[in-house]
């Protein structure tokens, strides 16, 4: 009756592969606004060498809660990697709540107490009651040595699961995931087949359109597919398993045409390289320098373009003209345009981009200008209306767009199609 | 032996309180870069009628998985809303795994197989296999219906616990917690004891030095405190809980006496007001505009300005002037205080913030200068190293920073820093 699924993770999928679980202890984590920097390293390391993911969980310090999440994650998966709640104070419960589900008892690590007096020892302080909770280990566990903090780590092994409990500071558990834990599972888990990852970027597509080219791959066995938009920017990650390497390498290649055929000119990489740095390394193929006019995004468009490393070679620099007024005094967009035609217009715009290239001498331009909203719009001209317009050596562009969205999403929106515009036009796309 | 929780989680805590747990499944979901905009949803709700949270978690698609992840949501919760795996196609198995855990079948519901048929009928189309899979659901469950999509949700009640399963479609998602779980828990849980939220924002401190204050509140019973840090500034919340009305009231008013009084010209708001918020209104107040200069933000500080709703009241525009001729050409930087001082100086920096005063004719402006990294660092100015100006017509201010971290962390910690000087110049700090 179960069919297979069409839509695994972006990790690898398929009964061959060990499933790893992960879960973070804390009541402060239960907010989704915070991230779980350690649960994602994790995810990230043991993809890569071949497990998939069956679990990601947050529980609140309560040593019913933490059983009960401990026993899912070990109901899901063949490793556990569990963080957070080995501190010294009561509300920290990993333990308890570990020791509770594999009816085991708590109890005090002799080695690991010796390691605290000594460390403790060199501070000048002795041991007591509160640091002396550091040392429990659930009964039968092998200690895991924290070499940046206090509280030391557990492995336990449960019909042939591994269940790793760790201390939640990122500095502590990167250093244990990386020395005790990831070495252990690669061992455990030898000759794991391979994975091959296609990490496309496409600009300017919406994400219907870009579904299209995906369509064929969602049902083909041994291919996970996941989309992130990012408003005029997607991630589209092709993962490919079940072969051996020189399959692998077939299928890779049949995946790289589709997609360079599918998207065409919206193709900004094939290896996870962004806009903004394939629009970066396109402006150093040609020699060309780069400024900005922006009215709408103010500034985002300039933020993009220097967060790549080494964008001081070919950036300039920008003009934020909100005003009309430093429209005018600074771009050099004549009163008459603006009084005729309006801020938000192609006149206007066209103005900006040759006043940007002009006011910096650089030999590439691009504008944005438009109504952000959520006041300020016309019948005619919505909040969400913008234009956009690239100037380079070779000709000048302008278009109009609309997003009928929130104003920050209108900026990003209009900062991606801006850069987007720019990087084609100095690629010769036409 | 269980000492109470001194760092309960921005939800209320306390055993007086029903706890919600919160599960998503889908195998696409096990990516921790993705947000679970429907968790966060629930909590948020739930959490500002008196609930508290208790575990949040994302499952792969696989019945076995969902069972364990949704006997833990159960086990650590009163009301546990799981959302997802109710589609037509095969992998959408939280019936089945809902229908395992409970030891109940999985039936089809005949009223809501009208509801789709009818529909269906509606578009011309015939009810096929497929989509008789939406009409499923667990044996005992009451059907929630779903106004924007074919899939009924299911209301399961076991052992007195709320057990809901709905869609994961953002849209149909929303739309069927805010008909039939919200009002069914409320109603369920009546009269919770009331909740405050005190939101502060905190700017220009370190987070270890905004901790001081908070200590006292940390062991302090009926007090939730979370941190949230971003570069510059901290979202602090204190949630108030275990009393009447009136003695919120009063611990509200001690809460928020105490922060203003740690906090002093370093707290921007108590009621989440953010820094360019708080900027624009101070701005308005006095009657000022606004310009900037920036080289290190490059457009970072005009995009946190103008992400106010109605900023171009205020803000007049921004340049962002990277290369060191645009410094002089359009900032009018003299090109000897470069050549002597350098670009990352007081003297660029403070040149520069005059000349977009007077460039722009704004009444105040705010400068950036610096070295981003990860290359174009000296020994005496190694990355991370950056100057920020700020002037109004009462004064002229720079002073130097370093935060030895990455590029964007760089580049933000500076817009911060830029932003929390100007607002303290335009209140009149000193």
């Amino acid at each position: 009756m179960r069919e297979p699924k069409p839509q695994a993770s972006a990790g690898a999928s398929g009964p061959s592969r060990p499933r790893v679980a992960v879960l973070a202890v804390g009541t402060e984590l239960l907010d989704p606004a915070r991230t779980d920097a350690n649960g994602a390293r994790v995810l990230a390391a043991l993809r890569a060498k071949g497990f998939a993911a069956s679990f990601l969980g947050r529980v609140a310090d309560d040593e019913e809660a933490i059983a009960a999440a401990l026993q899912a994650a070990l109901r899901s998966a063949e490793a556990v990697v569990c963080s957070g709640g080995l501190g010294p104070t009561g509300d920290d419960r990993t333990r308890e709540g570990a020791a509770q589900l594999l009816g085991r008892r708590v109890v005090t690590d002799g080695g690991w107490l010796r390691v605290l007096e000594g460390r403790l020892a060199q501070r000048g302080r002795a041991l007591d009651a509160v640091n002396r909770r550091q040392a429990l280990i659930v009964e039968g566990a092998e200690v895991l040595p924290n070499d940046h903090g206090l509280a030391c780590g557990c492995l336990l092994r449960e019909r042939g699961r591994f269940l790793f409990l760790l201390p939640g500071v990122p500095a502590e558990f990167r250093e244990m995931f990386e020395k005790s834990v990831l070495p252990r599972l690669v061992e455990a888990f030898p000759g794991l087949p391979p994975v091959r990852t296609v990490r496309a970027v496409v600009a300017g597509l919406p994400e219907a359109a870009a579904e299209k080219t995906l369509l064929p791959w969602y049902r083909r066995p041994g291919v996970a597919v996941s989309i992130l938009p990012h408003l005029g920017v997607l991630e589209i990650t092709l993962t490919l398993d079940g072969g051996s390497e020189e399959e692998l390498s077939l299928r890779e290649g049949e995946v790289r045409e589709a997609l360079a055929g599918g998207y065409g000119r919206h193709l900004v990489s094939l290896d996870g390289v962004s806009l903004e740095e394939a629009l970066g390394r396109a402006l150093l193929e040609r020699g060309w320098t780069v400024a900005v006019a922006e009215s709408l995004t103010a500034g985002t468009v300039a933020q993009k373009i220097v967060s790549v490393p080494g964008a001081s070679r070919y950036f300039l620099g920008g003009l934020s003209a909100y005003a009309n007024e430093a429209k005018v005094r600074l771009l050099g967009v004549p009163p008459s345009t603006l009084e005729r035609f309006g801020a938000v217009s192609e006149e206007t715009v066209r103005a900006m981009v040759r006043g940007a290239r002009a006011r910096f001498g650089a030999a590439c331009a691009v504008a944005t200008t438009g109504v952000a909203g959520p006041t300020g719009g016309t019948e005619e001209k919505p909040p969400g209306t913008f234009w956009v317009a690239a100037a380079t050596p070779e000709g000048e562009w302008a278009r109009r767009l609309y997003l009928p969205l929130d104003r920050a999403s209108v900026m990003e929106f209009a900062a991606h199609t801006a850069l987007f515009d720019l990087w084609s036009r100095v690629r010769g796309e036409r």
